[in-house]
């Protein structure tokens, strides 16, 4: 890892540009820590040829066994930052954080702050890597609240992505509204669609159906320069009927987390099919590699984590239980979030959002 | 049918211990309207060998007219409420049934509530349905809104059943308190559970996870009788952990349409693995098959429509799109929910809980 160059503060997240993009990768506190990690971040260095550094963030001697278990890699390419304390999946956030101040989630987010990472993964406790983003890193002026957005899959390809999953587990109207806002930033900036369309996930398309909070956010989104379309309801998701929908964090985490249980579902039903004689077990082979092939994107490990908008950096959310493979898709989810400045796009943004509000 | 027999009150919903039951199916203004319905009461009345009556209400000629591509049926199985106008999709609930009160709806709602029916069946307008039901019948005394409950299939085999999933758009604690009192007599009374698990749909299992109405709501379900167990996450749903997750409607209706449009996402996604050659093609139709056998219960078709609870009645609401399939469905829950007197366990049940209460 090249040494740290003290930037401006406007310049920081363009630290890539003058030299390698540097990701932290929180190695403790999920699952199977630090052994996916550590194999997630093997893989991905291998694959890119070194394209990037990787800062392994926990306590060094576990790290340091686990790296042995892996060779033929540029050792310069993956170094361990120490952090001696961890923050368990069942620790409370806020508490964790302050008394934890050598945890990896803390350790990692001042790296982060300090421009010695352009990005933090983690697949730890989440409200605490939330709460620890929102207070180590501050808020983008003009945020009321940082969201998670996360990718579904469409039935006929391509993905829905839906803001907020669980960041907060209330909304306000003005919050879906930033929520709108960074959500097409993001869509343009790395999905590169010109103008994505924007609608509130309700119980009808009419504009009279939902609760409060989708009728008074309609009204402000509708005065936005958004490509807003109006409600959308629960089947669109995977309808595909807008590119972005947007919910408040309870809705969007129960969501989220149904739509996830689908494919284990699926699996634990075919499964079952399999133990029916002989003939059952071939079916169930052949359609499980049917599903394998025509479903992949319902897969999570596919996609990896989620990532956390409106922070002051970039910050990816994995899964408690995410594999190998969900760390290397995290590490080059992180990096395409770097190269393509979504958080100077989302700071321009709020910025002009601000400077309307005010005028 | 036999001529209505007037009863006391009391003695209403025990009406079919008298006679035949007799189900008033709306045939107007859903999707395929009147021809499912008719098909759906026609199959069910030749199953069961004339073993309830069926009243199918709406226009006459167009209902005549459909019945005449049936035969071999018990004719006086089957009967005509003449109804002239018909609610549609489109129609503002409240001020249709205000304005049509020659309407299917509002017409089979009064024969219902003049014991002219044992139950009431709609694929139509579900607004106008849950409205009508509620201004015609009546709530049950101690219930604050009505709710409407569905079942989800679990990875394991069986259902969890969620309510709300859509009957009010907001919640308050203490309409979540009576959702899970009428929820839990429901399973008892039509799945036989005799202490059925009840656990309020959250972003986490822990006590202090959630929004501000699962907090509340979860104080008060502590303190009923019930066999209350905290909170579940939206993989429960599917995975199976309780049997009954209490929610607010506007979760709860966004939850059901998004686990609805599984089995169609998967069908689409089948349909364009096929058409990749001639052996993907035969491996499709494999996968196909044993999807049909093992996700039967995942299509809403099968177990047609959702039950209306806290009115004065049994009503089902079912699909607009429902299929011949789903009516028969419907029609068979609804003799099973009168037959097993689901509205008089609600009623005792929120009786014994208004009982409690003012003590």
């Amino acid at each position: 890892m090249p040494e740290a160059v003290p930037l401006a503060e406007d310049e920081r997240l363009s630290y890539f540009s003058q030299g390698m993009i540097t990701i932290a990768l929180d190695t403790m506190g999920a699952d199977f820590s630090p052994q996916n990690e550590v194999s997630g971040a093997v893989q991905v260095i291998k694959e890119t040829g070194g394209g990037f550094h990787i800062l392994l963030v926990g306590q060094k001697e576990k790290i340091e066994k686990e790296l042995q278990k892996h060779s033929g890699f540029p050792k310069e390419a993956i170094e361990i930052l120490d952090a001696s304390e961890v923050i368990t999946m069942g620790d409370e956030p806020v508490q964790a954080l302050r008394q934890k101040r050598q945890s990896s989630i803390v350790v990692a987010l001042e790296a982060l702050k300090n421009n010695k990472a352009d990005a933090f993964i983690s697949a730890g406790n989440t409200g605490a890597v939330m709460s620890g983003a929102t207070l180590e890193l501050g808020r983008i002026p003009g945020v009321s609240r940082p969201m998670i957005g996360s990718q579904f899959p469409r039935s006929s390809g391509g993905f829905t992505i839906v803001f907020d999953v669980g960041a907060t587990v209330d909304a306000k109207p003005h919050w879906m509204k930033e929520y709108g806002i960074m959500g097409s930033i993001y869509a343009k900036t790395i999905f590169g669609l010109e103008n994505p369309s924007v609608a509130l996930l309700s119980v009808g398309e009419e504009k009279t159906k939902g609760n409060e909070l989708v009728l008074e956010s309609a009204k402000l989104l509708e005065q936005t320069d958004l490509n807003f379309v109006g409600n959308v309801e629960g089947r669109d998701i995977l309808n595909g009927k807008v590119d972005i929908i947007l919910c408040d964090g309870f809705t969007g985490n129960i969501l989220l987390k149904l739509a996830e249980s689908f494919l284990p579902a699926l699996r634990m039903r075919i499964k079952k099919y399999s133990e029916g004689g002989i003939v059952n077990k071939l079916k169930a082979a052949i359609t499980a590699s049917v599903l394998r092939s025509s479903l992949k994107d319902f897969d999570y490990q596919e996609y990896g984590g989620v990532p956390l908008l409106g922070v002051n950096g970039v910050v990816i959310i994995g899964h408690g239980s995410s594999s190998p493979r969900a760390f290397r898709t995290m590490l080059l989810r992180a990096e395409e979030l770097v190269k393509k400045d979504l958080y100077g796009s989302v700071k321009n943004a709020m910025a002009k959002e601000q400077g309307k509000v005010t005028q």
